[in-house]
């Protein structure tokens, strides 16, 4: 452990005590992260318990620092209201860390709801976000197709569905490094007939915004290269994510029962593997808020340290590609048309 | 080609005219059914298409009837006008055929909103019923797991979505033999708190119907063992069902790539082929339509002989368990609780 900074690394803050295998695998991710030069890590914990862990590895001159909180937000605490009984828990001094510019981006494995409330109150909200939104290409099938909300705001207006697509968009332009990406509405048909109330009122909004709309998507756009951005209210996007899941889980089950005669165990399970890594996305790496005013990137809670030292390597990129100032430019090209 | 009746087998009307491959692959499945003894298949389509296909198949014997019609609703006409303009294409008399007592179901791999039409107005509407549903147990992944609306209907009020429940579990119970379905509502969650306004409006009218109402299901629930009926709006599972599609032939492909050189190349053939069927039940079989005054079964477009015969085997399968008797019961005894 040092203090020695080099300046050729952006600073991640991440909160340890969050996550189903915290402090033991938050730490571990850390210092995976700062050993392989991902970031200087800002490890955000209770200081009895992170220098416990940090004791168990050989840390000498890695870019490593211990960031000291009080206590944490569990998945069973009302965000907001654990939030300001535990102003200093680990995911809002996490958050402080990037508002105060003393880290370029942060990560958490803990509570999603805690980390978007900590993340909205502290860094505050993009202009004319309401609420912020969870996305990203979180399907490893589908690398190239950015897909959001994924859950947080289930009832959405026009204006909150363009405000996702043009995030969305940043996201796909920044990260992703696709030129003038093009966005979709999630629908039941391609023909602009198609669709429910929602798509109906928002096509319109889309069509004024002088983004690259291409119209509706379906189902199977996901896997397609129909648009590089779906645009869906949180509770389609929820339900989609979590109906991948299953359904990679299901079928590598049916996979290991098929094929574990004609091949090796060793085989099978590789390639079991692979294909439920490549539907569960989330739970290994995972995805940034979209719409806080800040660079915080949400993790599964059964991440292990591999699964946080990428979520550290993806708040990295997002921080390098620009990703937050992407975004806050072209909220503002629709802001004049969005105002209600 | 006879006109014995056998009195125990049922009779089926098949629109020989509807799908991609009508009428050569239509006729062939209608006489594999026959030959098989799954029904008395009585053939609807236009004379002398159907006669001349006939003439290709030793059909002495079968359980064979040529019913003619006069024309087609094609994928590209508005189903209401078409129909209207065509009474005597060949969905409508297969409906007719239903609605006279002269078949005991109809089967068609055309327009699907065709179907649905001519099922409308030809059978009627059950009571409390406004507008068909599409549903089932679509996914060969899932094959007890019921789930509708698949499409017909993308902006549900809580009344539909119980009509939805309550169709379901009524097939669940006839069909797939389970005893006291449980039903639930897709959601974002399992908490009641979970979902947006939609499914918070349609909770307290599933509580109050006095069915098996066990509440939210997510996503991946379709895969476990949580309910045996998940009702959805058919936005949301119009968007999974095509969202499966795509997902189960983007896998095929990954495992061809991924075994193509540890196994035989027929053996990878075989299996991706399971794994594209297992996801693709609707393409291979067909649904019964849900809310009509009698039972039709629509099935993919895309269908070959084999499937056709699928498709007339649970259009008997529905009539003989009692399929549409159940729906009537069962949705009399709402009929108070959701009438406005």
């Amino acid at each position: 452990m040092t203090d020695k900074h080099n300046p050729r690394l952006l600073r991640v803050a991440l909160d340890v005590m969050g996550g189903d295998f915290a402090p033991v695998e938050t730490v571990k991710g850390g210092v995976e992260a700062a050993r392989r030069g991902i970031a200087e890590v800002l490890l955000v914990g209770d200081a009895g318990a992170v220098n416990a862990e940090l004791g168990k590895h050989v840390v000498a001159d890695l870019p490593l620092r211990v960031v000291p909180s009080e206590g944490c937000i569990t998945e069973n605490e009302h965000p907001a209201l654990a939030l300001r009984k535990k102003p200093r828990a680990s995911v809002a001094v996490a958050a402080q860390l990037v508002r105060t510019g003393q880290a370029d981006a942060a990560v958490s494995m803990g509570s999603t709801g805690a980390s978007m409330a900590a993340a909205a109150v502290t860094m505050g909200l993009l202009p004319g976000i309401e609420r912020p939104g969870l996305g990203g290409n979180f399907l490893g099938l589908a690398p190239k197709t950015t897909i959001l909300d994924l859950g947080s705001n289930v009832d959405c207006k026009p204006s909150q569905l363009l405000s996702f697509g043009v995030m969305g968009a940043a996201f796909a332009r920044t990260y992703l490094k696709i030129p003038n990406p093009r966005v979709a509405l999630m629908s039941t048909g391609a023909e602009e007939a198609k669709g429910n109330k929602q798509v109906h009122e928002a096509t319109p909004v889309f069509k004024a915004s002088g983004f690259n709309f291409v119209g509706n998507a379906e189902g199977m756009d996901v896997f397609t290269d129909r648009a590089d951005v779906i645009v869906c209210d949180g509770f389609v996007g929820n339900v989609l994510m979590k109906f991948a899941e299953g359904m990679g889980a299901t079928i590598a089950e049916l996979l290991k029962r098929e094929l574990s005669k004609a091949l090796p165990r060793e085989t099978v399970e590789v390639l079991a593997k692979k294909l439920w890594e490549s539907t569960n996305t989330a739970k290994v790496a995972g995805g940034p808020l979209f719409g806080v005013n800040g660079i915080m990137v949400v993790g599964h809670g059964a991440s292990h340290a591999e699964g946080i030292a990428g979520a550290v390597q993806m708040a990295r990129w997002c921080a390098e590609a620009g990703l937050l100032e992407a975004m806050r430019q072209d909220l503002a090209k629709i802001a004049p048309k969005v105002a209600s």
